[in-house]
């Protein structure tokens, strides 16, 4: 499949991730009442499935990274190549924005609006270090031996990230950017951006480095 | 399998699907107590659980498509015979409706009644169509590569799609008609369903052309 | 495997179903502090999710049935023997009974205790004799072709089930008489048990039926 | 793969497990403002879909036990050397007791802290074994002949046991021993874990003797 190909199926089964990440939080949230557990279940679960479908959907397109920490990784370890990361790091980005825009604009928000839902602290930047740890040792433990259950194994652990860490699991530099463009519930505040695009550096390291060296064995 | 025993597949198919959509909004909405948070997560984890279950047992019969949307697009791609969408499609029809007037029986509502719940404007008609855009995407992704994990994809993308579009996503010409024919959480009013209709049949064909430019190269 | 083996099989898998069933319904109900909905959403999931599992476990020991409805199905269609049902059925109605004793002791409940929740009427009649026709076709549709996916769409089939019928789908003439025994949540007066069964034996006929029909002409 | 190797599967792997546990109980109290059954509902999805991630990722490492219950059965089935285990059952205790900090760490309560919630009593004891019961079952009875289902199957099961026993299923003694250290949702007091521990014990013990009776005849 040529690169122009590959790059657009990471820009479209971004979008539609961003899609259901913002989308499912306003809806929650509209509904919960000021119920926040509920409107998280829903949040959780949408993001989780809709992980599953877009994976099963655009991973034979082109591998369905739609992270660019993702696709990092793969280069590291020499799954991807630099000039087809040149192309999927900006398509995931604008990839997002776009599904932050459609998110918006099918609840009747501003299609663009920056965030004022502060998500600061130290708390918070060690959550999205462990979310991202874990998130690319799923996919290097899983991915080696039985790709065909990586997307489960992702979604499955998506939903349950949103739980068990404080910051509810970005884990992802370029869900992270395109979520500062929502004033809603999914919303992060621009400034505090880069701590957690720091923290999700430090968590994919982390794991690269543990498998790395578990692989060592195996010869992959 | 001869054609009469297809239709039949999607007759039954259909019905029990929109039994399982409009029977559990019924339920949901009546034990939920006013909390339409909790009312729409039993309803979207039924369809998406019911999707999972029925397309995994109809589809050696019949393919288990359900949608007109899903079968024109078949026809477009060659995947299905003109013949066997004239007898589909008005067999998806007929069992959505029939489902409709089962779910309204079960929970002694009237057999049929014109919904009265309004579901206009913008961000409607542009939930439609990206609805539909993303499940004929799941569809012809996954379908092309891995067929087995369909049944999964289908029934996690719908999940995920009651939350992150504004309509709930109906995305199915057949089920919104027979959604106008029950007065209760999942209705539609009558006059509000060509709108989405249109808007799916938008949503279905940018898909198509998408995948047919993806497909070109791998030829298929 | 000896046909001792195989009935254990089936006694300790209902017994755990039954648990599964009795168990998540009590502790859903003193949970949710009246909010039925929450309860039920608890209740379904858990039942869902024990069934993937026990069929899943008990698939290579017995078939897993757990359910008379679907071993004399079974010896229709030649699948079981009529010996083999002679002793399954007798050991899922004591394995269901000793289920609900389990559950109701791990609750400090009465070890049994008549249930006094009232299921009658023709809106629950016909719930279950659609539940039971829903439950059969999918065992017969996804059992012919695609045996290992039988234990999730059960599973998905049930949790959705529960939504979308007025009885909270029984399904299952053991399931129902064991429900007699304990008066929570999850429990059935003992005189609306008879009308449950016979439903039942209606709506798996009707499945039988359908696609002994479909299996005709692919000769199985 | 070399034993130190697998052991950090089974200690990163528990670590990740505790993480998802301890703190999805936390954010699920936090949120769920007094509604203990969706905060249970969080927790319980939050750990089987962690669970489901995690034994696919560190199967192919460590065998993902996770469990000293579960690596001494294996040792007892012969699927575990001594020596293996003797590395293994450590790794998962300080696994266990990580994880517990990191949790504690990410929600900003104290790193350790004695859990002050009780949980004593006939029904709590009689829960946990049949919580052990139910998951040596599911491993035995999936692993012996459907090794690839067992990360959906243990996922599914623990979703379940949380609603179906009265102690919420803790069926694993690491476990057990490493949320006496954390005083939130999931806690447990530190004088009732030997109670637990013991009668985990006697769970696995029912199942590994009723399943090698089943496999005797079929020669495993």
């Amino acid at each position: 499949m040529t690169l122009l190909r590959k790059a657009t199926g990471e820009f479209v089964g971004t979008a539609l991730l961003l899609a259901a990440v913002v989308g499912s939080g306003i809806m929650g949230e509209r509904l919960a009442g000021g119920n926040v557990a509920v409107a998280l279940l829903a949040n959780s679960l949408a993001t989780g499935a809709a992980l599953v479908a877009l994976i099963l959907s655009f991973g034979p397109v082109s591998g369905a990274h739609f992270n660019p920490a993702v696709s990092l990784v793969g280069v590291g370890r020499g799954d991807l190549s630099r000039r087809d990361a040149c192309a999927y790091i900006p398509a995931q980005l604008l990839g997002a924005i776009a599904g932050v825009a459609c998110a918006n604009a099918m609840f009747g928000e501003p299609v663009f609006a920056w965030s004022t839902h502060a998500r600061a602290g130290f708390a918070q930047a060690m959550s999205e270090a462990v979310a991202t740890f874990g998130l690319l040792t799923v996919i290097a433990g899983c991915g080696n031996q039985r790709p065909g259950a990586v997307p489960f194994a992702v979604g499955a652990y998506i939903t349950a990230a949103y739980w068990f860490t404080a910051s509810t699991s970005f884990a992802n530099p370029a869900v992270t950017v395109a979520r500062a463009l929502t004033n809603t519930f999914t919303g992060i505040r621009p400034q505090d951006v880069p701590v957690f695009v720091v923290a999700q550096a430090l968590g994919a390291t982390a794991a690269t480095l543990l498998f790395r060296w578990l692989d060592e064995e195996r010869g992959k």
